[in-house]
């Protein structure tokens, strides 16, 4: 994956710890494709579950004639308007924060980068799920941090193991970074048990848990489990990344990171050093949208669409493949996780459906260390329930090619 | 400037190296400022200087019914309809390029964050000018390169004495930031024949050159000089930064990196580990904006502008601290470095100023090193001729109480 060009430029070391994404370059290589492809592969919302039309209406509004500065630079830490919608729509919810935890950043994604950033100096130990997010734990290697794989299971990280896993290294992690809610890619939630005693470990340790929790308001069954930020009632070593990628459209990149107030001055340093600020218009569209009370409408009809969309897929699984694979079950986000026998190589599979017309992801591109070569990762979110029937059909057809 | 947090948090050793912008520390100080002040001090295209309602009116096409993916994510590398449209806009220019050296991204400052995190290892030595816009020199700093400032004169960078500088450390440089045309902040332009010297300087030391050019499409006098870009005719040791902020509007976050195509990878791997891809609608908004003709003209205007308003600028020093200070003669950009004797402290002016109603930014910030306690950088290009004549009539005021 890692391509360290020939070239008489004088590369720092860390340029072969950069770790391209297997998810980020599906997008390139379907995009190429000619042929009809049922996608599984990218966990982006359906394109008609983005509010297009609403964000376009907001958008006009953000950006015309009353509102003279938006196009000018905003406030490295966020745009006032977004904030202050921000904390209102959080008020009463288990990410509820304060002006001075809020960070605004550009998606997710920059939420990780800053926080691995702050705290990951060359051989340091990183905690990570396993499988995992692998462009998370990549923004983790680009500080060249040493991963430590810690197995999930249907109630999410296994912290026992995890326990385990971290006395036998020998030293201690300096962050724990975990998915816990509709985990990317198992569909896992952390129970409550366990996120308790993920803190206590952290606390134990002195490790900064990063609370990734991109699909959390997207619960459609079960009942809810407090964040690890709620949990964690202000304690320093928990560091929560929040995206609207995922409940509102993955194109805006605005996220926000909560995090001690003491890390606010360093967490400016570092973003001005890294795109100034992120992108005034589209802070101010993300403000009016909330102020507008769009997303609590939004996030109700996304729900319900998910929840049909994956029981939809699961029954495709049963009728298709019930006796040749097992999946998980989660109650809300993005994600089924599907394990197979060890005679199916997903990686190899992976070519066959393609050419039958399928695509997801392979286990092996979700764990650092390629864990899972009989295992892949399918995103039930992004396609109508037909459809995913049709992809599950063609996935039991390549899968019956690469057995024979 | 530095402020690491009394906290438990496990920071990283680079978390003391993230040095906060001065320059945009002092947004937020001059937000909270109840009186009138005439602002120098931000690097910011004029408000009215910002095409808001063309802007507005494009977005709206971009983001409208007839693109329903607008707001998607886009390719690692960009959008292809910005690409395409940047490609035939630079056609002709001299940072005309080719689709496989090109790479968008979120704002200048990112293709910055991008190159130094590519080629700097802790203690790796970089040259940068003398002053410098010190968010990019910061950007180094928080790879932990040591600085080796260089000094800067009406022709720019001096390369002899660059020349001694690297001798006398002993080492060459990883890289060398220059701001070659229209120096931030000093105004300057490096001659044709110092960015040959550079050039053959780098390609002597085996260095890369950082050529960071956001005002060069701004020229108001004088005869244009090529790019380093051009001048290198393709040479790998040249990594070219630029972006839509001084020429369109800095609220897009929307720049792009021209760079050796053995590169390409390795960009895509480390942007997909800092924002995934760069906000999607504003891409298409500038692709529109270029496809549809409006930046030549808005480039005209911007020109004839930015003319008068240095000119108004040089007038009004004349008239009120012509026998006390010297500044330069800028053919283009954004400021006029201004030089006090030894008597005016340009850090201690600044509170009387701003008493006074004028905002500058101390000579101070703009060197890693603290070496111009005596100078200041003026932006001529945010305000209107009368309100510059008023600026510097305070500040003169505020200089002749500090001499009392």
């Amino acid at each position: 994956m890692t391509t360290t060009p020939t070239t008489p430029i004088p590369l720092a070391s860390r340029a072969s710890d950069l770790v391209g994404s297997v998810i980020d370059s599906s997008t390139s290589l379907l995009a190429r494709q000619t042929h009809d492809i049922v996608r599984f592969a990218m966990g982006s919302p359906a394109p008609e579950a983005i509010p297009t039309h609403t964000l376009a209406q907001v958008g006009i509004a953000a950006m015309g004639a009353e509102a003279p500065d938006a196009f000018d630079y905003a406030a490295t830490e966020g745009d006032p308007a977004l904030v202050e919608a921000l904390l209102a729509e959080l008020a009463g919810t288990t990410d509820a924060t304060t002006a001075e935890r809020l960070f605004i950043t550009s998606g997710g994604m920059q939420g990780l980068d800053l926080a691995f950033k702050l705290l990951v100096d060359p051989g340091d130990l990183v905690v990570v799920e396993s499988p995992t997010y692998t462009n998370g734990s990549a923004t983790a290697l680009s500080y060249q941090a040493e991963l430590l794989e810690a197995p999930v299971d249907a109630d999410g990280l296994d912290v026992e193991q995890l326990e385990r896993l971290v006395e036998r290294a020998g030293r201690t992690p300096k962050a724990l970074y975990v998915i816990p809610t509709f985990q990317n890619p198992s569909g896992a939630t952390l129970t409550l048990e366990r996120r308790q005693r993920l803190l206590e470990l952290a606390r134990r340790w002195g490790s900064v848990v990063i609370d990734d929790d991109p699909y959390g308001m997207l619960r459609f069954a079960g009942e809810p489990v407090p964040s690890l930020h709620e949990l964690a009632g202000g304690d320093p070593l928990v560091f929560s990344v929040r995206t609207f990628s995922k409940i509102i459209a993955p194109g805006l990149r605005v996220g926000w990171v909560d995090a001690d107030p003491s890390l606010q001055p360093l967490l400016i340093n570092a973003k001005q050093a890294m795109d100034t600020c992120t992108n005034l218009p589209l802070q101010r569209l993300v403000a009016g949208f909330l102020r507008e009370g769009h997303l609590q409408d939004h996030l109700v009809t996304q729900r319900a669409s998910y929840r049909v969309r994956k029981e939809a897929m699961q029954a495709a699984l049963t009728e298709h493949l019930g006796d040749q694979a097992r999946w998980t079950d989660p109650e809300g986000g993005f994600f089924l996780w599907v394990s197979f026998d060890e005679s199916v190589d997903t990686e190899r599979l992976f070519e066959v459906a393609l050419a039958e017309g399928v695509a997801y992801i392979p286990g092996n591109a979700l764990s650092p260390g390629r864990r899972f070569p009989h295992d892949l990762r399918l995103c039930f979110a992004s396609m109508p329930p037909e459809r995913i029937h049709e992809g599950v059909r063609r996935l039991a057809r390549a899968v019956e090619r690469v057995r024979r």
